[in-house]
């Protein structure tokens, strides 16, 4: 059974997408269609919404889910006509909150939080710029600067590992690649030395590896099912020997990899 | 006032920070200390939250916030025991989703849905690498396999917003920068003119644009509040000339300039 799963927001949508999919996430035996309507802020769209939500009715023979975070009454009003099951995600919440703060919420549309925080801006901005830079072992001389610098085989994860912690949390992050020569010597590359407590290895199942490498390079001895299985026996060696905490990154989502590095480290994000 | 607010998940604690932060956004006028406390997905760690929260009540005076997704019964009503004013996100809509869609909801601790998508975990990565090839103009040979092409002077968020796109929708950015020559010739650049359909425009306020110019190069002509008035008027008449749809990224987060992009342009998101 196929059913329509809307999120409608006055804003960007992300809060009703993330909470929505966090509760769809749990009927996996249902197919769900999915839509965003973000930036719902006038009556109009709000009335056209109403009738998009109205014709997946229709078609779907069942209601639609709406996970709705619109703030102004009107609006929230409009669409509460159409044929569906609405989840209020804000609204159910904000009442029993504002008795427990003993405040008036105050009801702005479509203004996301972060957007005011200047100084929050500039950081994040910053960590992005310094991802890249430092980015594969590029640059190491920044490394005094980092908050992090991951480390593992080329393809285990290090590059969006460190765009998301940038990007969502304001951390400086390095990432540098650990080489087959490396592996063989058994040591630390020279420029990581000197930050042995910033260092956090990344590894993968050799499998998992052998078909991400393939797609870049197929059929070569790099992604050699052989090699892969080689490189990260000897990296994991390397980051038992050194003491260096380390996650594996198969079937796990950055979000996941980015988190638990946080929680496993107790580096302070810059900004939420 | 201070109040402190928790945010508690047996997984990333994604969910519970992005409705959490969307809730107290609404009480501006109250100052929250905030604390994720994400993968408490035993019983132990789950004792050692309610210490850490009725700690946080005694300091405060006042019950502390807790939102929280913990899916396992036991845990949540570990937690549940704090001194706390506890907001159940998931729980609270799970029931009337239940008898809505007519299925039980599976209780899954901790596995966020998008790790297990294999095919979206590819097309994120791919996303990313093409998004870092495509930076800056560094090539242009791909842009058939982009997916938008942004286009803003130097400094207006179109690395980024590239990056953003790439990571949280995976879609295909490609980014341009729009040079003084190409303002004075008030021309699109060569690269581009084949691709006018996937264009998109960056702007910003001239000071705005200033400030950021001076921190990466104080006191230089290109960080001159002038010089960057010049180019600003300069590139939003290009991007009138041409029917280039444009934003302005002053005061606007980077999830905002992405989702009006997709609202803007109707681009697919190739996962959320």
């Amino acid at each position: 059974m196929k059913r329509t799963a809307f999120f409608i927001s006055d804003s960007t949508g992300i809060t009703a997408e993330v909470m929505g999919e966090s509760l769809l996430s749990h009927f996996p035996g249902i197919e769900f269609e999915r839509q965003v309507l973000s930036y719902i802020d006038t009556e109009t769209k709000a009335h056209n919404a109403v009738e998009v939500i109205n014709r997946a009715a229709i078609a779907d023979k069942a209601k639609p889910i709406v996970f709705e975070t619109l703030i102004h009454p009107s609006l929230r009003e409009i669409v509460t006509t159409a044929n569906s099951f609405s989840v209020d995600i804000i609204n159910t919440f904000l009442k029993p909150l504002e008795a427990e703060l003993g405040a008036h919420s105050t009801a702005a549309v479509g203004r996301p939080r972060i957007a005011t925080q200047d100084a929050n801006y500039t950081r994040r901005i910053d960590a992005i710029h310094f991802a890249l830079d430092n980015d594969d072992g590029g640059r190491t001389h920044k490394y005094p600067q980092a908050d992090i610098i991951l480390i593992g085989v080329s393809r285990s994860g290090k590059t969006p590992t460190s765009l998301y912690l940038a990007l969502q949390f304001g951390i400086f992050p390095a990432n540098y690649p650990i080489t087959e020569e490396d592996l063989e010597d058994f040591s630390l590359p020279k420029p990581l030395r000197a930050h042995r407590d910033k260092l956090f290895g990344l590894t993968i199942s050799p499998v998992r590896l052998a078909a991400i490498r393939n797609e870049r390079m197929a059929n070569s001895r790099y992604a050699s099912e052989q090699q892969c299985i080689r490189e990260v026996q000897q990296v994991e060696k390397l980051f038992e020997h050194y003491d260096i905490p380390f996650i594996n990154t198969t079937e796990v989502s950055i979000e996941e990899i980015s988190t638990r590095i946080l929680s496993t480290t107790g580096i302070t994000r810059h900004f939420r």
